[in-house]
């Protein structure tokens, strides 16, 4: 494991193929072919990315020889989840504001209107 | 704004000095000089970093031509809390998954010691 996985994992989902690969996986494991073909790519292409999401701990490859089937692998994401978490105030607060103030606006307005007849 | 934000807010967020100056910012805006400090960091370096932030939405800047103060902008964690969020089935399935294996294994424990004597 990289000893700073966090930044792996955020540079592994810096790309919209392998969160596209991740989306793919969500549904099922599946074969590096299978993943391929919605994508025209070659399936050394695939790989490639494979690799940097198997290295990131995103994704488990099945010992199988022959299809080698791909598996989303979760536990990098619950930790993005958690890091994320941190901050949610910090957007939760900004709507908060939000609300507050349009609530203010509203009530202004229904005095105006009161006021007007 | 970049047109895949969400690789650019991932690819921002792949550094930990990157992570470290949001964790400053999520405290309170601040200047570049005081950002520098506890990294032992020359401000042009960290003012690489801020480009970075900047670009992705995660940070703005103020126009006071002095101090130029750095605040957190918490949109793009959101959108990575949202992204995250649709996979957060997987990483619990998994703990359900373990939590009833270990209650299996508890209760054939139970009924095993009940054998016994």
């Amino acid at each position: 494991m990289h000893p700073d996985h966090l930044s792996a994992t955020f540079a592994a989902l810096a790309d919209p193929t392998r969160r596209a690969i991740l989306a793919r996986l969500a549904l099922g494991e599946t074969s590096v072919k299978e993943i391929a073909a919605p994508f025209a790519m070659t399936p050394p292409a695939v790989t490639k990315h494979l690799k940097v999401l198997e290295h990131a701990g995103l994704i488990t490859r099945g010992r199988e020889a022959q299809w080698r089937p791909c598996r989303l692998a979760p536990k990098p994401l619950r930790e993005v989840a958690e890091w994320v978490e941190h901050y949610r105030r910090h957007w939760e607060q900004r709507f908060d504001r939000l609300e507050s103030y349009l609530r203010e606006v509203q009530s202004q307005e229904k005095k105006h209107v009161r006021k007007k007849p």
